[in-house]
Parts: structure tokens; sequence; C-alpha cells
């Protein structure tokens, strides 16, 4: 069965799902997204993606007028169309279509884009437990990357330059010698026992998994400390991780090729992985598969 | 007739101009793009633009394989097909169309997009006499603006900002203080004769109209000094200006209301304008119409 997406309210083969040419998500990234996870066919976090997307709307005067029931409806469907119980949904809204010009067009209507597409959660699972390295690159984003818009050509460079160094993920380091965050993904360190992460701000994403993830070490008694912290600070850690949608925990084991602590996933990483996984699993039944 | 655009290879109606879903240029803005003045039927400064792409590709690692013969022959073609003596072309370049994957694809093939609009150089004539206003803005960017790419969410809302505002244009001021450019346009100011201009820097954009103009200003004897300047210089400047494709030169009058020097077009900006109009006659035969 061909792949379906959503396309502006209708339903069509992934292959046929285009956007006009003067869509402004294509001419000028004036797009929001999200990324949200679909795990045993059910939703991870929905109302965190959504109100990520409605308060990203406000702040760029998108004005978005699918209700929340609907949209929700709309994005169930598209899932359950192409068969999927583990997969990512990949949800964009641009400002709409108009002759090409920077100001605010007066009567676009937003365009709205959904495609899903099978992932396996699993190997998360493996990689968990060997942990992932990064490397680091200069921050050269924008100053508001509070918002999750499409202008993603900063993050693109990081995750090649990750990739053409064997790692999992380019850690973004301000002029400051600050970590801010991943390319994709929400960055912290653990120094005797306390999690530290950037705290939220206009430069780093508020990541739905990141949310999840403090809540969780709060509740568990872990103390979570929101400031920004440095490489320095990360290279004498005594553990480093990651986590996204697509991540919801690794341990990162290298940083620039040397070692975090002892070089191996450590304890509080393996405590919050557990957390994490029970988190999913009572919010859609998902199990790792044995 | 209906507007053809230019589409991976294709000629089809602008209303029919689409790409996918999954090209890059949407969801990542990884994506060049040249807007080129077509004046009397014929391409304005056609060997800036073309160096800018392909140096914008070879900088994003974009491997287009276009002769340079073969883009213009089609941008010409398209021009001529539509039928415009004055118009836009735009010309768009992603990287291609793949599953969403942060990293470069192993094997997409660049997309093409071309579109041409009528467009009326004429109007500039009486804003020139006029002079415009501009506002300031922080400079919100990402730090390779000298790459002209689609991810230009920080100028559409300068340029909102401004047209709220009743300005021509958002000058984008860095932290420092310092103007670097408009949000579609370069910027001057003018003092004691000489023409100042932020220098080229991964910073602004190296505009082909500001190229032009430097040219033609020192062919004229005109000083030049190409380095950063405040906004309180721009205040206290005798004259202040600004450029583009789409806007060859416009006196700069008022900046947040203030007047710049009388408030009304200086001699330089008069003496600029005459030299840019006659370049343009030169390459392309245009004249104003009476």
């Amino acid at each position: 069965m061909p792949q379906l997406a959503y396309v502006a309210g209708r339903l069509v083969p992934l292959r046929d799902a285009h956007v006009h040419v003067e869509d402004r998500g294509l001419q000028f990234a004036d797009a929001l997204y999200e990324v949200a996870a679909v795990m045993n066919g059910r939703m991870l976090d929905w109302d965190g993606h959504l109100t990520r997307l409605r308060r990203g709307c406000a702040a760029l005067f998108i004005e978005f007028s699918m209700s929340d029931a609907a949209l929700l409806a709309q994005a169930q469907r598209l899932v359950a169309v192409n068969g999927h119980r583990d997969a990512l949904l990949y949800m964009q809204l641009s400002r709409g279509t108009a002759r090409r010009d920077h100001g605010f067009p007066l009567h676009a209507r937003p365009t709205l884009v959904m495609t899903v597409r099978r992932f396996d959660f699993a190997q998360r699972i493996g990689q968990q437990a060997r942990g992932v390295g990064v490397i680091t690159v200069n921050d050269m984003r924008w100053q508001r990357v509070d918002l999750k818009t499409t202008g993603l050509l900063a993050n693109v460079l990081a995750k090649q330059d990750a990739r053409a160094a064997g790692a999992f993920e380019g850690w973004l380091v301000s002029a400051d010698g600050d970590v801010r965050e991943g390319g994709s993904t929400n960055a912290y360190i653990v120094r005797d026992g306390t999690i530290i992460t950037h705290p939220l701000s206009a430069h780093i994403l508020p990541g739905i998994a990141r949310a999840t993830l403090l809540r969780l070490a709060r509740d568990a008694q872990i103390t979570v400390v929101e400031r920004p912290f440095t490489l320095d600070e990360a290279l004498a850690a005594d553990e480093a991780l990651l986590t996204s949608t697509t991540a919801p925990l690794l341990p990162v084991v290298t940083i620039d090729g040397r070692p975090v602590g002892d070089g191996a996933p450590g304890p509080v990483a393996a405590r919050l992985a557990a957390l994490v996984w029970d988190e999913i699993a009572r919010q859609t039944g998902w199990k790792a598969p044995r």
C-alpha cells in the first residue's frame, strides 16, 4: 500500500505530496514544525507538541484556526491509514502561500502538512547500552531557536559534521563556551548525582523529551539544576546525556573523542533511562521487543 | 496566458508549480536563492548572481551540475515565454528531496525552481526623489548570512516590523550597535562626501547591487570606506542610502523617525543614483518611462 500524507486538508500518496513553490515555508522558512513519536499506535506527549506549536503560532502571528480536536483527529487518521505502530509523525505549518514578499501576506491561509514514517525505537535500547559520541561545533543559529521553525540549516551542518566524524550528534557551543544543546537533541551533564542542563531561553529549544526527563527526575528526588554549563565542565563531568523525541535518553560517552567520566554509560543515565521507558510504557503501552 | 514556472527541468503553469513535501528547502531551509532583475527583457548583473549561487553551492556542498550556459538559457526562456520586459526572476536551488534526516542525503539531486513576476522598477524613481524611512531592529539572524539561503524568518520579521511602522526597511543592528544591513537591502551612510558601508563578512549579504554601487562610486572618484558603522553614526551622517536588486538606489531620509541630515535626499545620493541608472541603461537599455 502506498504511504499517504496529509496536505492542506487532503490525504494524498506520499509520492504526490507537494506544496506550491510560493509556500512561505519554502521561500522564507516561515514555518513551524513538530516531530511526535507514535509508539504502539499511540501519540507520545501529544499535548506537549500541541502546546509548543500553538506557542510558536502566537509568537510568529501565524493564524492557525484548526481546533486541537481536529488536529489530533487528522494526525491519528494519518497514522492509522498508514498502518503504523511505531513511527514519527512530522507536522509542518507554514504561514501559507503568497506572491513572494518578505512581509506577512494579508490573506494567506496556513499550510499544514503531515507525514508519517515507520521508526524503530528499539534501536535506541542498544545505543543506550553502548552510549554515543558527540562532537562540538560553534552555535551559528539565530537568536530565537526556542521557536521550532524550519530554519534548520545550522542544525543540518552540525549534524553533517557529526556524521562525518562518526559521532551521533553535534553539540552547539556558544561564543562564551556554553554547551547549549545538540543539533536535534537537548544536552545534559551529571555531576555528583545532580543533572545540569541549559535553562529554557531563546538559545535552546524547549524539548518535549527534556520536559519529561526533568519532571521524572525531580519526581524521583534527583536534583536538577537548570543553568548553562561549559564544554570544560562537560569534559570533567561524571556523565553526560542527550534526549529527543527520537532518542528518549542516550548516554554520551565521548565528546570530541575524549571520554566522559570513565567513557562508559553511568548509573544516573541508567536510572533515568528506566524512568523514561517506564513513562513511555505508561503513556502508550510500548515495550521493547525481545 | 497563464504564467509559467520552471520546476526541476519542466515549464509548468505557475499555479501548478509544486515541490515535494520532503524537499529539503521546505523542511530544513537547506536551499539557496537569487533574485535577478530583468529590465527591458535583459538580465541585469547575471554573472554576479551566478557567481554568488555557485559560491553558495560550494560552501554548502550542494552539487549543482547544470552548466552556466544551460542555466542562463533556461532563465531566459522562462522570461521570454512569460512575455516580461521588466520583471524579477526568482531562482531557488535546494539540496534535493529525501526522507527527512538532518544530515546530507546520499543520493538527492538538487531541485531548481524558477519563477518570474512582472516588476515596476519605475516606481523607484519616485521613491528616490522622496527618500524612504527605515526603522532599526536587533539582528537576530544566524552567523552565515553571507550565504544567500532561504532561512529568512528573521528578515521576514524585520520587514514586517518596518511595514507596521510605515517604514520601507528594517535595518539590522548587532548587539555591538553596528548597522549591518537591511532585511533585504544593503545599508550605507555618507559623511563628508565619503561612502561608508559594512565590510563583506559573515554578517552581511554580499549584495550584487552593493558591488555595482561601490565599483561605480570608486570609478567616479568617490571615496568608499568599508567598515562597520554604528546607529549613532548613521543618525549623525550627512546622508544614508540603501541598495538591492529591486531598489537599485534609494536615499534613506529617516531612521526610527529621526531625520538623516536635513531629512531630504542629498547630493551624493543623487549623484550615485544617476551612476546606477546609467549603468542599468548601459547593460540593458532600460529607460524610465516618462
